[in-house]
Protein backbone atom coordinates (compact mmCIF):
# COMPACT_ATOMS: atom_id res chain seq x y z
CA UNK A 1 0.00 0.00 0.00
CA UNK A 2 1.11 3.53 -0.99
CA UNK A 3 1.29 5.56 2.34
CA UNK A 4 0.87 9.56 1.99
CA UNK A 5 1.53 11.47 5.42
CA UNK A 6 -1.29 14.11 6.14
CA UNK A 7 -0.56 15.32 9.76
CA UNK A 8 1.67 14.20 12.76
CA UNK A 9 0.55 16.00 16.07
CA UNK A 10 1.09 15.50 19.75
CA UNK A 11 -1.47 12.99 20.39
CA UNK A 12 -2.19 11.65 16.78
CA UNK A 13 -0.83 11.50 12.84
CA UNK A 14 -3.10 10.71 10.20
CA UNK A 15 -1.53 9.13 6.68
CA UNK A 16 -3.66 7.78 3.37
CA UNK A 17 -3.14 4.63 2.20
CA UNK A 18 -3.83 3.65 -1.68
CA UNK A 19 -3.90 -0.08 -3.15
CA UNK A 20 -5.13 -3.32 -3.54
CA UNK A 21 -6.46 -5.37 -1.08
CA UNK A 22 -7.72 -9.08 -2.67
CA UNK A 23 -8.00 -7.68 -6.16
CA UNK A 24 -9.42 -4.81 -5.26
CA UNK A 25 -8.41 -1.13 -5.68
CA UNK A 26 -8.96 0.50 -1.84
CA UNK A 27 -8.41 3.71 -0.18
CA UNK A 28 -7.81 3.86 4.00
CA UNK A 29 -7.71 6.60 5.67
CA UNK A 30 -5.79 6.23 8.71
CA UNK A 31 -5.14 7.45 12.18
CA UNK A 32 -1.87 6.56 14.19
CA UNK A 33 -1.60 6.22 17.91
CA UNK A 34 0.39 5.30 19.58
CA UNK A 35 -1.72 3.46 22.36
CA UNK A 36 -3.07 4.21 26.15
CA UNK A 37 -3.12 2.45 28.89
CA UNK A 38 -6.33 1.81 31.45
CA UNK A 39 -6.84 1.27 35.14
CA UNK A 40 -9.73 0.12 37.10
CA UNK A 41 -8.84 0.43 40.56
CA UNK A 42 -10.52 0.04 43.66
CA UNK A 43 -9.83 2.30 46.80
CA UNK A 44 -9.44 1.31 50.13
CA UNK A 45 -13.11 0.99 50.72
CA UNK A 46 -13.82 -0.99 47.61
CA UNK A 47 -15.16 1.69 45.86
CA UNK A 48 -13.90 2.40 41.99
CA UNK A 49 -11.15 4.85 41.38
CA UNK A 50 -12.37 7.32 38.24
CA UNK A 51 -11.92 10.68 37.28
CA UNK A 52 -14.02 13.36 35.65
CA UNK A 53 -12.01 14.88 33.10
CA UNK A 54 -13.12 17.78 30.61
CA UNK A 55 -13.72 16.56 27.58
CA UNK A 56 -13.64 18.79 24.73
CA UNK A 57 -16.29 19.77 22.92
CA UNK A 58 -18.53 17.53 25.80
CA UNK A 59 -17.32 18.91 28.84
CA UNK A 60 -16.78 16.73 32.16
CA UNK A 61 -17.08 13.14 31.75
CA UNK A 62 -16.41 10.25 34.12
CA UNK A 63 -14.20 7.64 33.29
CA UNK A 64 -11.44 5.35 34.31
CA UNK A 65 -8.29 6.85 34.64
CA UNK A 66 -5.51 6.41 31.21
CA UNK A 67 -3.31 8.06 29.11
CA UNK A 68 -1.20 7.80 26.09
CA UNK A 69 2.08 5.59 26.13
CA UNK A 70 4.93 7.65 26.06
CA UNK A 71 7.39 6.66 23.06
CA UNK A 72 8.73 3.42 23.38
CA UNK A 73 6.47 2.78 26.78
CA UNK A 74 5.24 -0.41 27.65
CA UNK A 75 1.34 -0.44 28.22
CA UNK A 76 1.79 -1.81 31.57
CA UNK A 77 4.62 0.96 32.91
CA UNK A 78 2.00 3.87 31.43
CA UNK A 79 -0.75 1.88 33.81
CA UNK A 80 1.54 2.30 36.48
CA UNK A 81 2.25 5.76 35.63
CA UNK A 82 -0.80 7.35 34.55
CA UNK A 83 -2.97 5.36 37.26
CA UNK A 84 -0.63 7.67 40.23
CA UNK A 85 -0.37 10.73 38.08
CA UNK A 86 -4.23 11.09 38.00
CA UNK A 87 -5.10 10.09 41.35
CA UNK A 88 -2.82 9.71 43.73
CA UNK A 89 -2.96 6.35 43.88
CA UNK A 90 -0.09 3.76 43.79
CA UNK A 91 -0.72 0.00 43.00
CA UNK A 92 1.11 -2.98 43.72
CA UNK A 93 0.33 -4.79 40.94
CA UNK A 94 -1.15 -4.49 37.59
CA UNK A 95 -2.76 -7.69 35.89
CA UNK A 96 -4.33 -7.07 32.11
CA UNK A 97 -8.14 -7.82 31.38
CA UNK A 98 -8.50 -6.59 28.16
CA UNK A 99 -7.24 -5.13 25.39
CA UNK A 100 -9.01 -3.36 22.28
CA UNK A 101 -8.83 -1.53 19.52
CA UNK A 102 -11.69 1.26 19.81
CA UNK A 103 -12.33 2.14 15.90
CA UNK A 104 -10.72 -0.53 14.23
CA UNK A 105 -11.61 0.46 10.67
CA UNK A 106 -9.40 3.32 10.65
CA UNK A 107 -7.12 3.85 13.81
CA UNK A 108 -4.12 1.90 15.05
CA UNK A 109 -5.11 2.89 18.57
CA UNK A 110 -5.14 0.31 21.12
CA UNK A 111 -6.34 0.64 24.37
CA UNK A 112 -4.53 -1.82 27.18
CA UNK A 113 -6.70 -2.21 30.28
CA UNK A 114 -5.66 -2.95 33.39
CA UNK A 115 -7.23 -4.02 36.88
CA UNK A 116 -4.89 -3.03 39.51
CA UNK A 117 -4.14 -3.99 43.10
CA UNK A 118 -2.72 -3.98 45.96
CA UNK A 119 -4.02 0.36 45.68
CA UNK A 120 -3.18 3.01 48.83
CA UNK A 121 -3.30 6.81 48.19
CA UNK A 122 0.08 7.82 47.81
CA UNK A 123 0.79 11.23 46.66
CA UNK A 124 -1.24 13.90 45.13
CA UNK A 125 -2.31 14.25 41.67
CA UNK A 126 0.52 15.54 39.38
CA UNK A 127 -1.18 16.36 35.76
CA UNK A 128 -0.02 17.93 32.34
CA UNK A 129 -0.85 21.25 32.03
CA UNK A 130 -3.65 21.10 30.24
CA UNK A 131 -5.19 18.27 31.98
CA UNK A 132 -8.29 19.00 33.65
CA UNK A 133 -9.80 16.44 35.94
CA UNK A 134 -10.50 15.48 39.55
CA UNK A 135 -11.29 12.16 41.68
CA UNK A 136 -14.58 10.60 41.78
CA UNK A 137 -15.27 7.05 44.10
CA UNK A 138 -18.20 5.24 42.93
CA UNK A 139 -19.49 1.74 44.01
CA UNK A 140 -18.97 -0.95 41.43
CA UNK A 141 -22.94 -1.95 41.33
CA UNK A 142 -23.67 1.44 40.83
CA UNK A 143 -21.34 1.79 37.68
CA UNK A 144 -22.76 -1.16 36.15
CA UNK A 145 -25.79 0.10 36.53
CA UNK A 146 -24.76 3.37 35.20
CA UNK A 147 -23.32 1.63 32.31
CA UNK A 148 -26.56 -0.48 31.79
CA UNK A 149 -28.58 2.90 32.01
CA UNK A 150 -26.55 4.64 29.47
CA UNK A 151 -24.66 7.14 32.10
CA UNK A 152 -21.30 6.10 31.00
CA UNK A 153 -20.43 7.09 27.61
CA UNK A 154 -16.68 6.03 27.89
CA UNK A 155 -15.03 2.65 25.89
CA UNK A 156 -12.46 2.33 28.22
CA UNK A 157 -14.60 2.25 31.12
CA UNK A 158 -17.49 0.47 29.61
CA UNK A 159 -15.38 -2.26 27.99
CA UNK A 160 -12.92 -2.76 31.58
CA UNK A 161 -16.03 -2.50 33.98
CA UNK A 162 -17.77 -5.50 32.37
CA UNK A 163 -15.10 -7.45 31.06
CA UNK A 164 -13.90 -7.60 34.85
CA UNK A 165 -17.50 -7.74 35.90
CA UNK A 166 -18.39 -11.10 33.81
CA UNK A 167 -14.91 -12.76 34.36
CA UNK A 168 -16.13 -12.15 38.81
CA UNK A 169 -19.50 -12.95 37.83
CA UNK A 170 -20.53 -9.34 39.38
CA UNK A 171 -23.46 -8.80 36.69
CA UNK B 1 -11.87 27.99 20.63
CA UNK B 2 -10.37 28.57 17.30
CA UNK B 3 -10.81 25.55 14.75
CA UNK B 4 -7.73 25.39 12.06
CA UNK B 5 -9.24 22.60 9.26
CA UNK B 6 -6.40 20.07 8.61
CA UNK B 7 -8.40 17.70 6.43
CA UNK B 8 -11.70 16.48 4.63
CA UNK B 9 -11.91 12.87 3.98
CA UNK B 10 -14.07 10.47 3.25
CA UNK B 11 -14.44 8.33 6.56
CA UNK B 12 -13.01 11.04 9.07
CA UNK B 13 -11.79 14.89 8.80
CA UNK B 14 -9.36 16.46 11.33
CA UNK B 15 -9.03 19.80 12.63
CA UNK B 16 -6.50 21.51 15.80
CA UNK B 17 -8.59 23.65 18.11
CA UNK B 18 -6.68 26.07 19.83
CA UNK B 19 -7.90 28.20 22.88
CA UNK B 20 -8.79 28.70 26.59
CA UNK B 21 -10.37 25.77 29.35
CA UNK B 22 -10.79 26.61 32.88
CA UNK B 23 -8.53 29.33 32.48
CA UNK B 24 -5.73 27.34 30.91
CA UNK B 25 -4.28 27.56 27.09
CA UNK B 26 -5.19 24.25 25.77
CA UNK B 27 -4.46 22.86 21.85
CA UNK B 28 -6.92 19.75 20.84
CA UNK B 29 -6.30 17.68 17.78
CA UNK B 30 -9.82 16.76 17.15
CA UNK B 31 -10.97 13.76 14.37
CA UNK B 32 -14.65 14.29 12.87
CA UNK B 33 -16.43 11.63 12.04
CA UNK B 34 -20.08 11.14 11.89
CA UNK B 35 -21.06 8.24 13.96
CA UNK B 36 -21.79 5.02 12.95
CA UNK B 37 -24.33 2.10 14.35
CA UNK B 38 -23.14 -1.32 15.11
CA UNK B 39 -25.69 -4.52 15.17
CA UNK B 40 -26.30 -7.39 17.91
CA UNK B 41 -28.16 -10.25 16.18
CA UNK B 42 -29.28 -13.51 16.08
CA UNK B 43 -30.57 -16.06 13.51
CA UNK B 44 -33.39 -18.64 13.46
CA UNK B 45 -30.76 -20.94 15.36
CA UNK B 46 -30.13 -18.29 18.38
CA UNK B 47 -26.62 -17.75 17.01
CA UNK B 48 -24.90 -14.74 16.50
CA UNK B 49 -24.33 -13.12 13.27
CA UNK B 50 -21.38 -11.64 12.80
CA UNK B 51 -18.76 -10.48 9.79
CA UNK B 52 -15.20 -11.41 9.21
CA UNK B 53 -13.85 -7.84 8.03
CA UNK B 54 -10.88 -7.07 6.18
CA UNK B 55 -9.16 -4.21 8.13
CA UNK B 56 -6.00 -2.96 7.03
CA UNK B 57 -3.62 -3.53 7.85
CA UNK B 58 -5.04 -6.40 10.79
CA UNK B 59 -6.01 -8.67 8.13
CA UNK B 60 -9.37 -9.97 8.69
CA UNK B 61 -11.34 -9.33 12.21
CA UNK B 62 -14.13 -10.23 13.54
CA UNK B 63 -16.87 -7.97 14.51
CA UNK B 64 -21.02 -7.40 14.62
CA UNK B 65 -22.09 -5.56 11.25
CA UNK B 66 -22.06 -2.23 11.33
CA UNK B 67 -21.29 0.86 9.39
CA UNK B 68 -20.89 4.89 8.79
CA UNK B 69 -23.82 7.00 8.80
CA UNK B 70 -24.76 8.45 6.11
CA UNK B 71 -25.16 12.48 5.63
CA UNK B 72 -27.71 13.40 7.96
CA UNK B 73 -28.63 9.62 8.41
CA UNK B 74 -30.12 8.55 12.31
CA UNK B 75 -28.62 5.80 13.88
CA UNK B 76 -31.17 3.28 13.62
CA UNK B 77 -32.02 3.75 10.36
CA UNK B 78 -27.90 3.35 9.33
CA UNK B 79 -28.95 0.07 11.92
CA UNK B 80 -31.69 -1.39 9.83
CA UNK B 81 -29.66 -0.37 6.48
CA UNK B 82 -25.92 -1.84 7.08
CA UNK B 83 -27.40 -5.07 8.89
CA UNK B 84 -29.34 -6.17 6.21
CA UNK B 85 -26.42 -4.61 3.40
CA UNK B 86 -23.29 -6.28 5.24
CA UNK B 87 -25.33 -10.02 6.09
CA UNK B 88 -28.83 -10.35 4.29
CA UNK B 89 -30.83 -10.61 7.04
CA UNK B 90 -33.30 -8.48 7.75
CA UNK B 91 -34.98 -6.99 11.32
CA UNK B 92 -38.32 -6.19 11.86
CA UNK B 93 -37.34 -3.84 14.81
CA UNK B 94 -34.06 -2.78 16.19
CA UNK B 95 -33.62 -1.78 20.05
CA UNK B 96 -30.70 0.40 21.18
CA UNK B 97 -28.68 -1.15 23.75
CA UNK B 98 -25.66 1.48 24.15
CA UNK B 99 -23.88 4.43 23.22
CA UNK B 100 -20.46 5.63 23.44
CA UNK B 101 -17.40 7.47 22.31
CA UNK B 102 -14.88 4.81 20.98
CA UNK B 103 -12.15 7.66 22.03
CA UNK B 104 -13.64 10.19 23.57
CA UNK B 105 -10.42 12.69 24.06
CA UNK B 106 -9.87 13.45 20.40
CA UNK B 107 -12.72 12.21 18.05
CA UNK B 108 -16.33 13.24 17.94
CA UNK B 109 -17.07 9.32 16.79
CA UNK B 110 -20.14 8.24 18.71
CA UNK B 111 -21.17 4.55 17.88
CA UNK B 112 -24.81 3.71 18.19
CA UNK B 113 -25.41 -0.30 19.15
CA UNK B 114 -28.73 -1.83 18.75
CA UNK B 115 -30.60 -5.33 19.72
CA UNK B 116 -32.08 -6.80 15.49
CA UNK B 117 -35.49 -8.95 16.51
CA UNK B 118 -37.39 -10.47 14.16
CA UNK B 119 -34.81 -11.55 12.02
CA UNK B 120 -34.84 -13.19 9.01
CA UNK B 121 -32.85 -13.92 6.50
CA UNK B 122 -33.86 -12.38 3.08
CA UNK B 123 -31.28 -11.07 0.03
CA UNK B 124 -27.70 -11.39 -1.05
CA UNK B 125 -25.10 -9.23 0.79
CA UNK B 126 -25.30 -5.81 -0.77
CA UNK B 127 -21.44 -4.39 0.00
CA UNK B 128 -19.52 -1.51 -0.68
CA UNK B 129 -16.96 -1.96 -3.77
CA UNK B 130 -13.92 -1.69 -1.25
CA UNK B 131 -15.81 -3.76 1.71
CA UNK B 132 -14.42 -7.33 1.98
CA UNK B 133 -15.85 -8.97 4.47
CA UNK B 134 -18.34 -12.65 4.67
CA UNK B 135 -20.45 -13.99 7.46
CA UNK B 136 -20.09 -15.87 10.54
CA UNK B 137 -21.85 -17.58 13.41
CA UNK B 138 -21.28 -17.80 16.71
CA UNK B 139 -23.12 -18.72 19.69
CA UNK B 140 -23.52 -15.90 22.65
CA UNK B 141 -21.80 -17.95 25.15
CA UNK B 142 -18.91 -19.27 23.27
CA UNK B 143 -18.98 -15.83 22.32
CA UNK B 144 -18.36 -14.20 25.64
CA UNK B 145 -16.12 -17.02 26.07
CA UNK B 146 -13.86 -15.36 23.41
CA UNK B 147 -14.07 -11.69 24.80
CA UNK B 148 -12.75 -12.48 28.25
CA UNK B 149 -10.07 -14.54 26.84
CA UNK B 150 -8.87 -11.75 24.57
CA UNK B 151 -9.52 -13.21 21.24
CA UNK B 152 -12.05 -10.15 20.30
CA UNK B 153 -10.15 -6.94 19.96
CA UNK B 154 -13.05 -4.69 18.31
CA UNK B 155 -14.79 -2.07 20.90
CA UNK B 156 -18.30 -2.39 19.62
CA UNK B 157 -18.60 -6.31 19.82
CA UNK B 158 -16.94 -5.84 23.15
CA UNK B 159 -19.33 -3.27 24.44
CA UNK B 160 -22.39 -4.49 22.77
CA UNK B 161 -22.45 -8.32 23.77
CA UNK B 162 -21.33 -7.47 27.33
CA UNK B 163 -23.99 -5.01 27.90
CA UNK B 164 -26.81 -7.21 26.25
CA UNK B 165 -25.04 -10.07 28.23
CA UNK B 166 -25.54 -7.82 31.27
CA UNK B 167 -29.07 -7.04 31.04
CA UNK B 168 -29.84 -10.40 30.08
CA UNK B 169 -28.22 -12.09 33.19
CA UNK B 170 -26.18 -14.24 30.73
CA UNK B 171 -23.10 -13.57 32.43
Amino acid sequence: MKKKKIFEGKVLGLSVYQGEIEGRKVKREMIEHRGAAAILGFDENKKVILVKQHRYPHGYVLEIPAGTLENGEKPIKCAFREFEEETGYKAKKMTPIISYYPSIGYNTEIIHCFVATGVKKNSDLNLDYDEILSVVKVDVKKLLSMIKTGKIQDSKTICAVLTYAAKKKLI
